[in-house]
Parts: C-alpha cells; structure tokens; sequence
C-alpha cells in the first residue's frame, strides 16, 4: 500500500497538472491566446475588474489551503507536509465535481500575516476552502477572511464536518426511531470540527448537549477559547458531569472529534437505548464499530471508507462549491448549512442500520448537493 | 479578431484548467490519492520537507506572478486586468515546454507586503515568475525574494527581455559584420527591462551604452534610483548629449524598451552606417520597420509576430523554466544569461537581415534552451 502511494504521487510529481484549454501552434493562435489579444481583454477588465472572473480561470478556480498546523491523526505536520492533503483535496474536486482547484500551503505564521497573505492573493480565486489549520485561530481567520473577500469562505474541517454529522443524525435519528430535535448529544473534541459541529446542532434545533475535550466537561471556568464559550451560552448541559465517562450516560448520541480508542465498550453499555456512535477520529476511531456493537450499538458511523457509513467531508465539499460557483453564493451560512445536511439525508431513500449515509461514488451526488445549492440561491 | 478573443477565454472560463493525474473511481483509488494513503506522505515529508517537491505538484509547477501594474502597452491595469495576461504566460509554458505554471495576481501593495505573501506561499511552488510589476519596486521585490527563497525568481520583463536583445545583437552584429562588444548602443526606457538589459549587455563586453529616460540620457543627477546610478558606474556614456535624437547620432544599435512612435526616420538616417533597430514597444513600436527602412536600416526586430524577427520574450521563458526544473538552478545568475542568449544565437545557423533570431514556433527551441541550462547546471 505505502509502496503504491508512493509510487502514484511520484510519477507525475503529485496527482494534479495543468491542462491548457487551447492550443498555441502558430502565430494566429498566439496572438489570440496571448500578445495582442490579451491587451484587449485586459483593458476591458481594466474597465470593469469583475469581468476577471469570466474570462480568467480566477473564476472557476478555488485554493485550497493549509498551513499544516492540525492534520487529521497526524497534529501539527508543517506547510510541506500539508501540500499531500490539500492536493489530494484539490483532486478529489476535480475528480468528483469537476471543480478546479488549487493546493496552496502557507508558511505558519500569525492570524494576521495568514490572513493578509490570503487576502493579497485572493483575487486569482473564486473561493477559498481552508484545511487543517488549527482551533482557536481558523476560527479568527474565517471570521476576519469573510469580513474581507467576496468570495465564499469554506473551513472543510468546520462545515464540512458538521453539515455531514448532521446529515448522519437526521437519518440516525429516524432509524433509531427518536425524534432529531429531542436527542440528548455528546461532542468529544471542541476544537475546529467540535465547534462548528455544535453550532450546526444547535442551528437545527438539538439543545441537549454536552461538550467534553481534553479537560473534561467543557464549562464556562475551563473554555479555552471564546468561541468555546458563545456555544455554551445556547445549550443545556448537566453541569453534575466532568468526564467523557459520566457524561455519556443515558445519552442518545457520541460524536467524537477527537482521538483513537478514548471509548469503551462499558461506555456505550452506558448510553441510551440504542445509541449513535459517530467515531470519527481518524485513522483510527475513538470506538471500533465491532466493540461499540458488543454494547449493544447499531447505529455507528466512522470516519473511514473501511465500516460501513462513513460520515465524511468528501461527501460534501465537491458538490457543494460546484453549487457555490453556479450560483454566486458568497457564504456557506448556518441556514445554507442546515439545507444541504438535509439534502444529503434525503438522498438516502430509507435509511436503515447499514446505509444512513450515501457513498462517496453514488452517481448524481455531487450534482444533487450542488442543485440544492443553486436552488437555495434562487429562493432567497 | 476581439470577439474571438473573448469568446476563446470565456468558453472554459480561461485558457487553462486544473488536470487530474490518476482517477477516483472507488474506495481503493480513494485510499491511495487520498485518506488513509496521504497520511503515510505526509509524515514522510514531515520528516523530510523537501520530499513535497518530489510527491506534490509544489516541485514541479511555478507561479506566474503579476500586481498588474506595469503591463506591457497599458500601464497601471490592476491587478484583476492583469490575470489575463499571466494566465497567457502559464499557457505558453504549458503549450510551447510543458511546464506547469499557474497564474496569480496579487493585491497593489507595498514592496514588503508583496514580497512577505510571495515568501509565505513559496513552498507550494518550485519557481517563481514575476511579471509586469512596475520598477524600481520589481528589483527590490526580485533582490529580497532572491535572498530568502530557494527556488529560482525569475522577472520576465528583466531577464527574459535582456536575454532576447543580447541573442539579437549578437547575431545582428554578425550580419552587420560588427564586433559586439564594440558596437555602440543607445538604450531608450530605463525601466524594468532597460535596466535588466543594460546589466546583460554590460556583462556581454558593451560598454559603449548610452541609457535615455523620460528625462533624456541618463546622468548620476537625473537618475530616478539607485538601480540605474549602479548602471551607470560600468558604462562610458558621452556625456555631452541629452535628447534621444542626440544620442543616437553615429551610434550602432536602438534599443526600444519605450512607447510608440518616438524615433524618427530622420533619426534613423544620423545613425552609423547598417544600423540595428530593436523597436519592441507593443503593440505599436517606437518606429515602424518601414519607416525605419527608409533611413537604410535593414537589420530590424520588433515585439510583434507581425514583422520579421520577433525579439520577444517567449523565444526564452519556456524552456528556461525547463531547464531550471530539470536542473534544480535556483538562480538566473547574469553567467546562465549569457550563456542562454548565446544558445540562442546559436539556433540560426546563418543569421541574416530576414532571420536573425529563432521563431517561436520552431521545433526543438524550448528543448535546446532546456538542455543547454541543463548543461551548464552541471559543468559549474
């Protein structure tokens, strides 16, 4: 496996190329395709800047951009060591929408030289998808970058994460025979996914939830951060609680965004009648589906194309900034969030224990999410 | 001629696309482009960072970086007008050496601002390729992205423009059946490639150079920076004339870097005998061929594919870039300058009035510049 790997990035140095769209073989094609047909197409966006994004591949092309301070199982890699992702990342568009997109990785610096350094080079793009940067600070450089561009701004490790949770549950939800609004939730891991996945939650009605990371309980005395602290203000949480342990008790749902085998068979024992295990850390679950299964769990998602039901990014960010793009959408707002986790639910005709969510490679999906998108865009 | 213009860049929205090496089709593809197969690349580069120019398109693929504020014939056109145009470099690469070459503009700003976002994307690139920046802020830009990167820096306007003049004279010169370095030359537009050129041509053995300006010929008093004072210390300019119609009395060679229409016939006629004229305004020249012919010049160049000898750039980033690729150059050192005007030169087996530079279209040019860099990477 490592061997092949290896061997597919090596022998075209990455998974990605440029393609030219036309071909200069002699000076008629030159002078159209460059000197001096280009000075009449500059001029004319001279006059009109916006007109870049028509005839320039700034306005179909998005950066995707890391600067290696938080990959998935991995932490803080470096810049370097980012690039594989965000290219993958950019692959998986083109591959799976049709989307261009570009692998940009940053020198790791403050909030403010990452922002300003985006901002410079932001017109050459039609979107910005952020990846692996660390919490507290994606949050400052989303907010800040949204403030800025007019271009939509997509952290995958935030939305992505929370509109495919949220998609899980809805159909979890109905699986289990429990109404969504009414599940009691638990978020392991508040940092970038935990975050936005919260707020999502929130957003689509579930106020019972407990959120835990590394000290324990979050409360307003440990938050670390304040974006930690405006979730708690809208929801209810046992404060009786402190550990994972105690607070999974009597629970509808775990969502864990956080680590390898954190939970145990005992643990799930301990939830709700049938409980929804999303263990999502990667590549190794907090919980293996086979031993949240011996205590009695039916409804589980992983991160990982391995189980059944994985519950992952990939099946959102394709078709999601294929909509974006159609329909000029310059923000990826909690509403629109709330929209597209329900479209990619009701995807799945009947949902049932082993199929909650589509797979990646259903044919029409990146289509079916990126309509949904555009029609969004209609109604407003 | 314009329709077709916009209609060929707004077919695909540009001229270039982003290109998928290998296909997603299923889990087990999946697995080895993406999750879990890009983890295993991503802590090997964490532990070796330079490992990403051999596994992602960071060590294959350059920017082509303009602020769209010095475009050729236009002037100031921001940094959204001036897309098109790299957008049109990146597609020659691409078209005419198959190098990858993405197009970016970046936000009017400071020389430091400039430089501190090129610096914080730069490992996503393995060279960078200035363009249309305006001067002097393109040689402090160029001078500090040198000191700090470790990828070659290349400004078109600079060295592309130096190396084509010095492949042209030095085959002019044969047909003129004058020694090159002791022709005299009047440089007229001391800007980014004025200054680039003067530099080459001063390392090529010319020191007869006479440097005219929009003050007139240039003296340590009107010298508008210190890029030009440095020039003047290596030349012996005649100091007792001041307007570009002076100088060029009884001199060898114009050399345009200028504005239309700025060179008379009559100026053409006060020349040495069998002149060399060099008019590479664009679109229009600083004097036509036709003009210029009537004053008895026979050995003349233009930027434009419209006449005969086309002393135009494009004859030379293509395979350069190639050549620096393939040999892990990072400096285009005024030595490797001169050794590619040479190269040059050299592919017109026997230069004459018509022909004294290569076409661009001819087979084989890109590769012969690539190998000849490629050579003199290895014989330092």
């Amino acid at each position: 496996m490592n061997e092949k790997v290896l061997n597919i990035h090596n022998e075209h140095t990455g998974v990605l190329s440029m393609k030219n769209n036309i071909e200069v073989r002699d000076g008629d094609e030159l002078s159209l395709a460059y000197t001096p047909g280009v000075a009449y197409l500059s001029e004319l966006i001279k006059a009109q800047p916006d007109l870049a994004k028509q005839y320039t591949m700034s306005g179909k092309t998005i950066a995707v951009i890391t600067d290696g301070t938080a990959v998935l199982g991995l932490g803080n890699v470096g810049p370097q060591a980012g690039l594989p992702i965000v290219e993958g990342k950019a692959l998986l568009y083109k591959c799976l929408s049709g989307v261009d997109a570009f692998p940009l990785c940053l020198k790791q610096d403050s909030v403010d030289s990452l922002v300003t350094t985006i901002q410079n080079f932001s017109l050459s793009f039609a979107g910005i998808h952020l990846e692996d940067i660390k919490a507290p600070e994606c949050f400052e450089i989303k907010e800040k970058l949204e403030e800025s561009l007019s271009v939509p701004v997509y952290h995958d490790d935030q939305e992505g994460t929370a509109m495919i949770v949220l998609a899980g549950l809805i159909n979890a939800a109905k699986v289990a025979g429990k109404q969504l609004t009414n599940l009691s939730v638990v978020i392991n891991g508040v940092g970038a996914s935990g975050v936005a996945t919260a707020r999502l939650l929130v957003a689509a009605g579930i106020t019972k939830l407990t959120l835990v990371d590394v000290e324990g309980v979050l409360t307003k005395k440990n938050c670390s951060n304040r974006y930690q602290k405006q979730l708690l203000e809208n929801i209810e949480q046992a404060m009786s609680v402190h550990t994972l342990e105690e607070a999974l008790v009597g629970k509808d749902v775990f969502i864990g965004l956080s680590d390898a085998d954190l939970v145990t068979e005992k643990m799930v024992g301990s939830m709700a009648h049938n409980p929804v295990i999303f263990a999502l850390a990667n590549p190794i679950p907090e919980i293996y589906p086979s031993v949240a299964r011996k205590a009695g769990a039916r409804l589980i998602g992983t991160g990982s194309s391995k189980f059944p039901n994985q519950v992952n990014n990939v099946l959102v960010f394709p078709g999601l900034f294929k909509g974006l793009l159609a329909s000029g959408i310059s923000r990826v707002s909690l509403d629109l969030q709330l929209v597209v986790a329900q479209a990619i639910a009701d995807l799945v005709r009947k949902p049932t224990e082993d199929k909650f969510l589509p797979n990646v490679f259903e044919v029409g999906l990146a289509d079916k999410i990126a309509e949904v998108v555009v029609a969004y865009s209609k109604k407003r």
